[in-house]
């Protein structure tokens, strides 16, 4: 019998996303391993709750409140929390004791590859969104050099604006619609990119800790992070070009072996359909994908393919919206075996599928719910819709330094 | 933005089956909790590398001597380390320092209700099978308090011979074919047996805690635990009657938000396929559970299903050749979506999929391969065979001895 004691694993992608809590384990029981579990216990706290007094975070995680003002007063040094001070008129509680996240410090900065489009933000560590740049652009066979280009100057104006606001950022995350390696830097394959084998981390500024992470994985932790009433265990769908899924299980991102996991738009649907460029025949993304709904609706294939399939749908257009009731079907079908393998509390569907959500949702819904015993597993649609990405990127290094801020306080 | 830090959630089937480590989150990071989780550590590195000096565990997981000193004191009071003694003739190493995981005190108790029979186990802090017994009785359709009656009876048999050795019982999990609850004590559905809502709890003694699990699921942790170079993510899956799965992902079991994750079987293979006991369409189980293979090859089921068509097919009986090649086609077609959403180190096969595996495993590698880019998951064969679940069920309370030694400790 062997107890595998040492995980020694490389970092990867969603070993760089971090986890829903601060469950985390950063270090060995130590003394020193404890005080950053600690301080990232105080920070998830007045995050989660603040504004609190010292005392309340105190009884909340279970410590001395000698031991929490310790932690405190560590974190107000190194700017991540702030003291409000005494007598805020109006507020409830003992006067000069309550603590905030602070509104400066460090910015996640995240940004989002499309087939179509480039996008950066800046979230502080209250969540808030500080700053936010998007550029129309066809990405679909560029050079990721010239790709990267791009991007740079987007992130160098974001940067420069949330820099203006006297933050800095704590690192960037890039969402990609393709697939990620564990190393977070290497994109292994994008093929609406055109991408093969290619690492980013090459390619932009050097100036911030990087993370390149699959998109719907972004998607799925925006959701986790920000959703409301997400639950815990949860499959999000989304789609741009392809179809990607990402699956949440107890609050963490089910990465795969290879960082893989989620690939459901190559799960077989029929299993004699037409060919994939996967390999397989009668994939999912060969019913319910962009180009597949559109081939089916007898559409060319444009820039707003989502627009002009809502459009349609909208104003009754039979071909559109046949087309999406069959798509709904094939979803349907792939999402009850997602279901019978990972029992998630809900099925959420975000990305291009949220806007197409009227039209889909009936099939879908009717399809999974004749398949499976028992009560039928929720499907709802994300209210981030195409956003969810970005957001997501951004909000990963928040929280990663919600995670472990000593880290951060370090390089302040 | 909400950060979930304390988490609400009921004890479950596999929150009582234990991790693959000490990583377990077992109390608040306090002296006390840090005191649990080190004892821990003792125990498994003992376990793993044992016999040890103390110098040498404590260089192992980073403390000082004297703190691991204390710690190991402790363990060898409540009986789950031993001292071998000074001077062991032929040993390397400090005379009168090695340690080694106690062969007496607790032992874990596994029992399985299979579909035709019973079993119960009784594995020691080391590993070994300390004494077992097995009944050939068929459960179906008996009423669970008439099989808990059986079962009661072997078990008492098994713990008395183990008491009869000077261990004693520190837990016992039992393996059911069926979906069990996260109260870890009601067997939801069991179709196989034809029990639903049972609470296994109120018809079996109350002498040890007791863990009902699926029977999967134990399967897959004696995969994890005993089998040679098994990944830390894999799909383990394995059939009786039924077909069952198991993730296991990062050394964690992947339990889903009502338990009742890795139902393969009932993942859609051909979606206009035959009606299926589930309400589906196509179910895996309607081309390769037992009793579609046994009629596609013009069988009557009977007891020893997996040795009956295991002796056709080794003596070139054609239709049981072909039944066993399409099986293991739909097992491909499956195990590709299952592939793509969890992307795992590998696939086992366990349980009567083991004895039917040289027929299954060329069509069903081959479909796996076509259908997936990339290198293609690898397939194996599980060397404990239709062992997995009993094992692991025992083992799975030695773990959590090993897990948690202080909550043992006490009860010692």
């Amino acid at each position: 019998m062997s107890a595998p004691l040492h995980e020694a694993r490389p970092a990867g992608p969603g070993r760089a996303l971090p986890s829903a809590g601060p469950e985390r384990r950063m270090s060995p029981d130590t003394q020193q391993g404890m005080r950053r579990r600690n301080l990232s216990r105080v920070m998830h706290t007045v995050s989660a709750e603040g504004p609190l007094s010292r005392a309340a975070v105190a009884s909340r995680i279970g410590l001395t409140r000698a031991a929490v003002s310790t932690l405190v007063d560590e974190l107000v040094r190194s700017g991540l929390l702030e003291e409000l001070g005494p007598e805020r008129p109006g507020r409830v509680g003992r006067p000069g004791s309550a603590l905030a996240v602070s509104g400066g410090g460090p910015a996640g900065i995240g940004a989002e590859v499309g087939v179509d489009h480039l996008a950066v933000c800046a979230v502080d560590l209250r969540g808030e969104v500080r700053t936010r740049a998007v550029r129309h652009v066809p990405n679909r066979g560029r050079s990721p050099g010239s790709v990267s280009e791009d991007l740079t100057a987007l992130l160098l104006r974001v940067v420069g604006a949330v820099e203006d606001e006297g933050l800095w950022p704590a690192g960037l995350t890039v969402a990609v619609p393709g697939l990620v390696a564990r190393d977070a830097r290497t994109v292994v394959r994008a093929p609406n990119l055109g991408w093969h084998d290619t690492d980013l981390g090459a390619l932009l500024p050097a100036r911030f800790p990087l993370t390149v992470a699959n998109e719907a994985n972004c998607g799925a932790l925006a959701e986790l992070w920000l959703g409301e009433d997400t639950p815990r265990d949860f499959l999000h769908v989304s789609a741009e070009i392809g179809i990607g899924a990402a699956a949440v299980v107890e609050g963490r991102l089910l990465l795969g072996n290879r960082g893989f996991a989620g690939e459901l738009g190559h799960v077989p649907v029929r299993p004699d359909g037409p060919e994939c460029a996967c390999g397989g025949r009668g994939c999912l993304e060969q019913y319910a994908g962009e180009e597949a709904v559109l081939r089916a609706a007898g559409l060319e294939p444009g820039e707003d393919r989502v627009g002009l399939l809502a459009g349609r749908a909208e104003r009754g257009d039979r071909a559109v919206r046949r087309a999406l009731h069959d798509a709904g079907t094939a979803l349907g079908i792939a999402l009850t075996g997602a279901v019978n393998l990972l029992d998630p509390g809900g099925v959420v569907l975000g990305g291009a599928l949220s806007g197409l959500a009227p039209w889909l949702l009936p099939s879908l819904r009717s399809e999974l719910a004749r398949r499976t015993a028992g009560p039928a597993c929720p499907v709802s649609v994300s209210a981030l819709g195409s956003e969810g990405p970005l957001l997501g990127a951004a909000h990963s290094v928040v929280r990663g330094v919600l995670d472990d801020p000593a880290s951060v306080a370090e390089r302040a």
